[in-house]
């Protein structure tokens, strides 16, 4: 797909040592809800916004991060941190009070990946002992920001997706204890022309086939050599569209494959349309769910890849298109 | 100013190679016109909105850059960027054409030496053997998104700065010659109580102070072992607040100290009031001017450190304050 490879970073000093998820009540009522550390009933969060909530959200996962670890703000040597609100004030706003050294991302839905793949660079460089990841959503600041405020009473598409309202927290640090993270691609900006702002999983499907079929060339591994690939929130129609994309290159990746947010919400008993997207999801699936199957052993080797849409309403009323992105983490548990 | 140092990283394998800057008109009419790479007269660069424009000031200056160190697009690595537009879509749609394995960053003015410090990590740690930083800002989209919309045309507060329409490239790899990056400290977000979005310059004052302390207290310097400490866009209330605050610990930076945004354009002949913001304003003075000082050999060393105020104009509206945040980059000839 395209001409310049990009490389796949190699780690053998970087392990996942705790890891958190706090998430609301639609996704408590999911079908993994008895898994995340805390479910907030509230909608705001016991603030008095939407936006606020979703900064308490992160504090909240990175404080059981913390705990679980037995580390305190102090301690910490670093944070990547990011998510979908403008200027990415859920970060900012959420973790300013720890004064831990920060360093802001964006990389929309990827944007949990992302900052895994940073702070597992960072430790394992030595340049810090230990470094934190953490993102979040919030269904309800992502409506009123993204598409309509929500009092509009809008009739939502059928491919629309449901901004999870989560937050997932994980801290690397060099300790040789499973999950271990093993290795990472960084992904290329794809453009395949999407235009509708509720069909980003189309939009992101390219990006995830690129970054997944470079990190297994440069790995020299196949879909079969993974317990499972694991994607953010392509949906339904963007995970078909990858299979449909592998497929060209006789790749089945069907079988292995698991998107996070076709997980978070049971699709028949909640109205959630093409499941669950945001920063939050795949964090939250990750840190409740599937980190703890790999520090148990249960999975041996997986490879999570976060999608993006890189997108902006201002650039879609523009009449421009949805880039995509994809970053791919390689976690393993020996 | 706090309990949690932080570390500051060293390098010794990381070399600013090339660098590029691309302005727009009223920058190029400042003090420093004639060292930018290229003015652009258009303020919609020849495109039919503000934001593309702003898009297009990042594809040019990293070409510019590229150009220089003879690289092409499949010869680059990894490219950290970011700027000020909601999504960050200056970067993702300036810099998607280019199919480079591309890391999004968001530290609002701070975010060119956010990206600075980050590529020469990469490079220094050898995951990668190149990496590009680039940022960009424009007064008209930076307006239309943080204040009002230009055709209300609100009269302008004398704190306000003026946001500059100017990108910065720099391409970072290991061929040991000038400028250097021999060490970098991360910022902590510091809360300083400031509401005025037109006083960002005072919000950002306490990140400066306490992200160049912690760094001279690690490298073991002071002020004078630096031919200049050069911030980003403090302006006049900024710069004036930080040496207060330097003051209380006795510490005298005065007489080192620049910063781009009093720098960029001619206050006395331009109406830009407090002076220029902005991730392009240090980015294009830094890439115009400063590094090719370094390169000449004419500054020896110099600790460049940009302000990031972490603002959102939702957060504002709802009472919040603004969070500000600075990293500092050293910057060697030897």
């Amino acid at each position: 797909m395209g001409m310049c490879e990009g490389k796949t970073f190699k780690f053998s000093n970087a392990t996942i040592t705790s890891f958190a998820a706090v998430v609301g009540k639609v996704e408590g009522e999911g079908p993994y809800g008895s898994e995340f550390d805390e479910v907030i009933e509230d909608n705001k969060g016991g603030t008095d916004t939407w936006e606020q909530a979703e900064a308490g959200l992160q504090k909240k996962s990175l404080q059981y991060a913390m705990d679980k670890a037995e580390l305190n703000p102090e301690k910490m040597d670093l944070v990547f941190a990011g998510d979908l609100l403008n200027q990415c004030t859920g970060s900012s706003y959420g973790l300013k009070d720890y004064y831990i050294p920060f360093l802001g991302l964006y990389g929309a839905c990827s944007t949990f990946a992302e900052s895994l793949l940073m702070a597992a660079s960072m430790v394992n460089a030595g340049y810090v002992e230990n470094c934190a990841a953490v993102t979040s959503s919030h269904f309800s600041s992502a409506e009123r920001q993204f598409r309509f405020p929500l009092n509009y009473g809008g009739v939502r598409t059928p491919t629309a997706q449901w901004t999870a309202t989560a937050s997932g927290a994980a801290i690397v640090d060099a300790s040789q204890k499973a999950p271990f993270i093993r290795a990472a691609t960084v992904g290329k900006i794809q453009d395949m022309g999407i235009t509708d702002l509720n069909n980003m999983g189309a939009a992101m499907a390219g990006a995830a086939y690129d970054t997944i079929t470079r990190h297994m060339k440069h790995m020299g591994t196949h879909p079969e050599n993974y317990d499972l690939i694991i994607t953010g929130d392509l949906g339904q129609v963007g995970s078909d569209m990858m299979y449909e994309l592998f497929k060209r290159d006789g790749v089945s990746v069907e079988g292995k494959h698991k998107d996070c947010g076709l997980m978070i919400y049971d699709r028949d008993r909640q109205d959630v349309h093409a499941g669950g997207s945001g920063c939050g999801c795949s964090a939250s699936m990750m840190c409740g769910y599937f980190l703890k199957k790999v520090r148990r052993g249960e999975l041996k080797r997986i490879l999570y890849t976060a999608t993006g849409a890189l997108m902006s309403p201002t650039m879609v009323q523009q009449g421009g298109s949805i880039p995509g992105i994809a970053h791919a983490v390689e976690i393993t548990s020996e």
